[in-house]
């Protein structure tokens, strides 16, 4: 892992925001920053060093996890001792990242730093190292590249158990076994399964529903594999579809195909987006999209860049963003279909391309 | 679900805090006040009335779930959105959570409402409703006990499964199967399954390692029914154990009863963890027993009251506590039992007694 240059990297951007030092709380930008996984810890970043403070729960792991950082081991909140030690080290302004930190916190970390201090002190900047973590590095890709792997072979794994009468819960249940077995740390999100009229709700959680004789069966899962996440989505048909089931399948697998053909560096997010929903539009399902295209994913199931309508932020070389529009057609059915796309040199790359996104009729 | 008597109790703290009104958007808060299980959504209470604010995607689901309360669906964020009602319907101040709001939502919060109520509108009050949830209602009560209940036959269900050999991961890929076919919404937290020298580890999730033929293996999982969380621990013992590892064993066996003994309304956390702790002194293992003895358990898995050495909060009847002391031989093994128990009006109510706590050598 390339946690050093990382650290070079966030440390600027904290310069840029106009501040000295940088203090990251957030798990995930902790992990990306030092490396440590554990579920409380602080990196402080100035003149050139790198702390992380845990605690004693920790010692053993952040020593072994974190490479180049002085780790502290003590009682207390991290970020509070973190602040405290910024300051004695001779930092007069410290950036932090103010979409992460609660006021209570913030409060408690001013009352850490002397107070001649306290007034210019904390430079709010929402998303520095969040934004860093957009691009992935070689690392990071290899890794995200085996936890999609394993979501299409789960994938192709659970279509025997998707039966008429089996319950959602079930097919979630086997799905999530086979993901433990192999490895996966933990799923990504609460699994999607929604079956028949179900398949209408965007965020269908599992139920005691029982798949229908006839009808959609919408499975959305990921798998967290060393930190990172995997996100698709496939939709497959269960007994004889009628025409409409037909045409609306293929029109979101048009538009589907349409944002993925788009992704390329330089384009904004919001034409990424316009791709699929100019497919809708012609094909009168464009109120039955009611979401957006997709969104960044890596350490968290959610981060940048989003996909959605008007975003003018432009693709990069080494993001990872999901395509997955979606149309639902309230008390009948809906489709949703969902890639992983790494953003290439020169377009994009589908990383869940080993499950197909033909049409399946079981 | 008596969330009308919650709403009024809840509004109650907000004017002993020195507010009108008062906005609650953490997640377990909003669905404590209105039966909304949503992701996003924000409750607003103001002269005896109650809103709800979330989004598109959930006009059914909350319509169906907040029950007294006008329902708002609307595009960007809720709590902004609610700040402005509040503003819009009289309110010149309202106590939110300062501990679940971030510095950069305060800050949008604040540019909802009127430049000239900016300044004083806002009332910081940490964890106003969290303190209300320590105190579990019937119906709160009815759904824990079934959580527990599942916890205590997974258990059982899982113990055919630790056999030398198996890995960690196995048990616990086949514990939560299990629990998913029960009905679990989802596991409490990541389950834990330490096993051999790896039980010394206090948070030791599920790996790769196998099962030994002679050593204790550590479980600590919960599942969520209803949005409820369960948790305990048992641990048990794969082939012969030597003497030190029965000592152990039952010197934190003595100091979980001797703590559950001791729960009754009046005495203070501090000493409910005192209880434990002056066992394992007298048994030398005061250093190896490095945690504190338990939480309040609900719709989150860590919440109120802490059960900590010399916590001062005091104990009453419907609060849920965990009671989980452990001893940790760094190296060696480590043993640790838990289980949740009610307050009762006279004392306490083990929730997780139908697993026995007694040695186990399987």
């Amino acid at each position: 892992m390339q946690h050093g240059p990382r650290r070079r990297q966030a440390i600027e951007s904290a310069q840029k925001a106009g501040a000295h030092a940088l203090l990251a709380t957030h798990g995930p930008d902790v992990r990306y920053l030092s490396g440590f996984t554990g579920s409380s810890g602080a990196v402080a970043l100035f003149g050139g060093r790198a702390w992380l403070f845990t605690d004693g729960r920790y010692t053993t792991q952040a020593r072994a996890e974190a490479k180049g950082l002085r780790v502290f081991i003590d009682k207390g909140s991290p970020s509070v001792r973190a602040a405290a030690w910024l300051a004695a080290q001779g930092a007069t302004s410290c950036a932090y990242d103010a979409s992460h930190t609660t006021v209570s916190e913030l409060d408690a970390l001013r009352k850490a730093i002397p107070g001649k201090l306290r007034r210019s002190f904390f430079v709010a900047a929402d998303g520095l190292v969040a934004r860093l973590r957009e691009i992935k590095d070689i690392d990071e890709l290899a890794i995200m590249r085996r936890a999609a792997a394993l979501g299409c072979r789960l994938f192709d794994g659970v279509l025997e158990h998707i039966v008429p009468g089996a319950t959602e819960v079930q097919v979630a249940a086997n799905l999530e076994f086979q993901a433990r077995l192999a490895g996966a740390e933990a799923m990504s999100f609460e699994t999607i399964v929604a079956s028949g009229v179900r398949s209408a709700l965007p965020h269908g959680h599992a139920t005691k529903a029982r798949l229908p004789r006839r009808g959609f069966v919408t499975l959305d899962f990921g798998v967290v594999l060393d930190g990172y996440c995997s996100d698709m989505t496939r939709t497959v048909h269960l007994g004889k579809a009628g025409p409409q089931e037909w045409d609306v399948y293929h029109s979101v697998l048009e538009a589907q195909q349409a944002a993925v053909a788009a992704v390329r560096p330089g384009i904004t997010c919001g034409d990424v987006d316009e791709a699929a929903r100019s497919v809708l539009r012609k094909a009168k399902l464009e109120k039955a999209f009611s979401h957006s295209t997709g969104h960044g994913v890596g350490l968290e199931i959610h981060e940048g860049p989003r996909v959605a309508a008007k975003q003018q932020q432009v693709l990069e070389p080494g993001m990872v963003i999901t395509i997955e529009p979606g149309a639902y057609l309230p008390g009948k059915f809906g489709v949703r279909i969902e890639d992983m796309v790494r953003v290439t040199q020169r377009g994009g790359e589908v990383l869940t391309a080993a499950s197909p996104k033909v049409w399946i009729e079981l």
